[in-house]
C-alpha cells in the first residue's frame, strides 16, 4: 500500500482558494515522496468557491443557468451535484446568486437586495433530483432574511392589507403575516444542510444588520430599519411555522439567510466546516492516510477556535493519525494548537520578504514547503529505521560475546 | 541509549557565532525532545571567535596576555588550550594581535602595520607547553606576510647595508637576506596548522594586497608597492628556506601571514574548515549521532561550494547520517544541496519581515525552528512505527485467513 497522504487545508485569503492550495501540498509531497498517494479535502467556508471545491474533489458535475441577481437583473449562476455520493446531493452557494460580488458598487442598499436567486438555484436542483441539499452561506450581498428565497419557492410575505411586500429586508418591517399554503412540497422531502458561520445571530448587538450591514452599504439608519425588520420576520416566522429563530445559532448566516433555511425550508444549520467534513467523508478518508497535512493563512493562538488546522487535527488524532500544519505566518500562542492535534507546523517563507510578495508567491512557496515538510519527514522515517538497525547491530554484538 | 544529535553549523553573518548558532539549536531540539544528547560542533573560520569556539567546544582554557599590537601599541590579547586533546593543543586566532579592529580607522595603514604581535602569541603558547598549534586566520588588520610574526621568534629580515628592515609590508620592498641562524628552535618540534581561506594567494592579480589591501586602508600605489613587496618577500624565503609560497594556496591568507607560517615557521596550510573540523574530531561526534544538524546564514545553490553546511553534509553522508540544514534565507539552486549531503532544510522565518527584522529576532527564530524541524522529525519516526504496526496487523489477518 503507497505512503497515503490526506490534505485538508483551508483556502489562505487573499491569495488562494481551498482546491488550490490541497493541489499544491499534493504536488510539493510528490516532489518529494513520488510514490505517495494524495487524498484531498479542500475545507472551504461556505462562501465563494464552495460548489466549486467539493464538486472537483469528489468529481461530481456542474449545472450552469440563470437566476435572479440581488439586485432584481438577472445573473448567470451554477450549482452542482457531488459525485460519488449514496443519495443524489446537490452544491449550492448563496453567493453564486445573491453574493456581494453580483451587488454593483453604486447599488449597495441592502435594505432592497434579495436573495430570491437563491431560491432559484434550491428549485432548479430539485428539478434536476436532488435528494439533499448542501447549502454554503458566506460573502452575501443580502439582509432579506432568506425571505427572497423562500418567495421564489412558494412562500408568500404579506403586509397588513395582504398585499405581498417589494423585495428586500427594509419592506419586512411591514410583514403581517406569511403564507405556507403554496410553498413548494418537495420541500419537506428533501434534506438541505446549511453550512454556516455559528457565531452570526440574526437580530440584537450581535445581529446580522449591526454587524455586516455597513460593509454592505448601510447607512447607521439602515441599520436600524434591518434590524427591526429582522426581528418582526423572526417574530412571523414563530406564527408561521412555530420555529424560533431569532435566538437560533447561525440563523443570522448571510444577511439572515439561516433563519429563512431554519424556519421556512425546513432545513438544518451546522458550522460550516462540521458539515463540509461531514460531506467529504473526512473520517474515511482520515481512515485511508498515514498522514494528514492541514494549512490555513496564519497558524496562532487563535487557531484552536473553530479554525480549519485545529478542527481537522482533532478528527485526525483522535483517530491516531500524525498532523503537521502549513501556514503563511506562524504567530503568537501557536504552540497551543499542539493539544489540539497539530504534531509539527511549518511556514512557507524561504526568506525575509514583505506580505504582499508572500501572497503573490504563495502558490510556489506551497509547493516547497510541503517538499520541504515531506523530506523533514523523510528524515524522521529513515532515523527510525537506522534506530532498529543499531539496535540489531548492538544484540549481535552482545550475542556473539556470550557465546565466546 | 538518548537520542543524539550532532549540532555543527557556522555562524550567522551579523548576528550569531556559529557557538551562539549551536547552543540555539541546541535549546531548540531539547524543547522537542527533552531526552535528546546535544553535540555541539561550532564551525568556525579561522578569524574572530576562533579560538573562543574552539576552546568552549572541547572544555578547554584560556590564555590571557599582552602582546604588540598592529601599529606597534601593546594590546590585550588571548590564546587558549583545547580540551580534550590527546597532545597539548594551543589555539590561536591572529586576528587577537593583529585584527583589522586593532588598527585604530585614522591609522590604517597595511605597509606599516604588523604581525608581530602573532609571533608573541606563538611563543608563549610554546612557552606553556604547545605541542602542536592551530592558528586561525581571518580579519587580519595588516599585510607584511607574517614577517613581524616570524621576527618575534627569531628570524631577521635584513636590507642591502644587512640592516634589520623596519615593520611592516611596505618595507619588505627592501628586502634582501633572511637569515634563520637564531629562529627559535623549538619551531622544528611543534606541529603548526593554520586554518585559512584556501583561495587567497600570496602575490599577482589573486594576490593578498590587491584583494584585500584597499580594505585595510591602502591607496593605489601602497597596492602596487605591497604587491612587489610581497613578490620579493617570496623571493627571499625561497633563498632561505627552499620554500615556493609565491604560489602556495592559502600563502595569502591574513595580510599573506600564511606565507610566513608556511615558508618561516614549518607550519602547514588547510583550507580552514576541514581543518577545524580535523581538530573536533567531527568524525568521531559523526559517530556517535543519530541526527546531524548543521546551518548558516544563506542556504543556496554555492552552499556545495566549500560552506559549512555542505562540508558537513559530505562527511555526515559518507558516514550514513541523515543531515538537515537550518538556514534565514533559503536560496536559488538550494536543491543541488541535496547531492551533498543535506537531506532536508528549513528558513528560521515565520511570518513576513524585513531582513533587519529577521537579523534583531535571529537567536528567537533559531531556537524555534530547531524545535520545529525536530517536531517535524518526530512525525516521521511516529509514522515508520505506524507503518511496521500497520504491516503487523496485516500479516496478522492474511495468517488467519489461511489457517481458517
Amino acid at each position: 500500500m503507497p505512503f497515503t497522504v490526506l490534505v485538508a487545508p483551508s483556502g489562505f485569503k487573499e491569495s488562494l482558494s481551498a482546491n488550490e492550495v490541497a493541489d499544491c501540498i499534493g504536488e510539493g509531497v510528490l516532489r518529494a515522496v513520488p510514490r505517495a498517494r494524495i487524498l484531498k479535502a479542500p475545507l472551504v467556508d461556505g462562501g465563494e468557491g464552495f460548489t466549486e471545491a467539493l464538486v472537483a474533489a469528489t468529481g461530481g458535475e456542474m449545472h450552469r443557468l440563470t437566476v435572479t441577481g440581488p439586485v432584481g437583473d438577472p445573473v448567470p449562476s451554477f450549482f452542482g451535484f457531488l459525485g460519488g455520493a449514496p443519495v443524489r446531493t446537490a452544491v449550492i452557494e448563496m453567493a453564486a446568486a445573491a453574493g456581494l460580488r453580483l451587488v454593483p458598487r453604486d447599488r449597495r442598499d441592502p435594505c432592497r437586495t434579495t436573495s430570491r436567486g437563491v431560491g432559484e438555484l434550491i428549485k432548479a436542483a430539485l428539478d434536476a433530483g436532488a435528494e439533499r441539499i448542501l447549502l454554503g452561506c458566506g460573502d452575501s450581498g443580502i439582509n432579506d432574511g432568506g425571505a427572497g428565497m423562500a418567495e421564489a419557492l412558494g412562500v408568500r410575505f404579506l403586509d397588513r392589507s395582504g398585499e405581498p411586500l417589494a423585495a428586500g429586508g427594509g419592506a419586512l418591517a411591514q410583514l403581517a403575516r406569511i403564507d405556507l399554503s403554496d410553498r413548494d412540497p418537495r420541500l419537506d422531502a428533501v434534506r438541505i444542510d446549511a453550512a454556516v458561520n455559528w457565531h452570526n445571530m440574526l437580530t440584537g448587538p450581535r445581529g446580522v444588520a449591526r454587524v455586516f450591514g455597513p460593509q454592505k452599504g448601510a447607512t447607521a439608519e439602515q441599520v436600524e430599519l434591518l434590524d427591526r425588520a429582522m426581528e418582526t420576520y423572526a417574530g412571523q416566522i414563530l406564527a408561521a411555522a412555530g420555529i424560533d429563530v431569532a435566538t437560533a445559532e447561525g440563523a443570522g448566516a448571510s444577511g439572515g439567510l439561516g433563519a429563512g433555511v431554519l424556519g421556512l425550508l425546513s432545513g438544518r444549520l451546522h458550522p460550516r466546516y462540521d458539515i463540509v467534513m461531514r460531506y467529504l467523508d473526512l473520517d474515511r478518508m482520515i481512515a485511508k492516510a498515514d498522514l494528514v497535512i492541514t494549512a490555513e493563512g496564519s497558524l496562532d493562538g487563535q487557531t484552536p477556535f473553530g479554525k480549519v488546522p485545529a478542527e481537522v487535527g482533532r478528527r485526525a488524532r483522535a483517530a491516531g493519525l500524525p498532523v503537521i500544519a502549513l501556514a503563511g505566518t506562524i504567530g503568537k500562542g501557536v504552540t497551543l494548537n499542539f493539544e489540539h492535534g497539530i504534531d509539527a507546523f511549518a511556514s512557507i517563507l524561504k526568506r525575509p520578504c514583505s506580505l504582499d510578495e508572500a501572497i503573490a508567491a504563495t502558490s510556489k512557496l506551497l509547493v516547497r514547503a510541503a517538499e520541504d515538510a515531506a523530506r523533514m519527514i523523510l528524515v524522521g522515517m529513515r532515523l527510525k529505521r537506522t534506530g532498529v538497525v543499531a539496535r540489531r547491530v548492538r544484540h549481535g554484538r552482545a550475542g556473539s560475546r556470550a557465546a565466546a
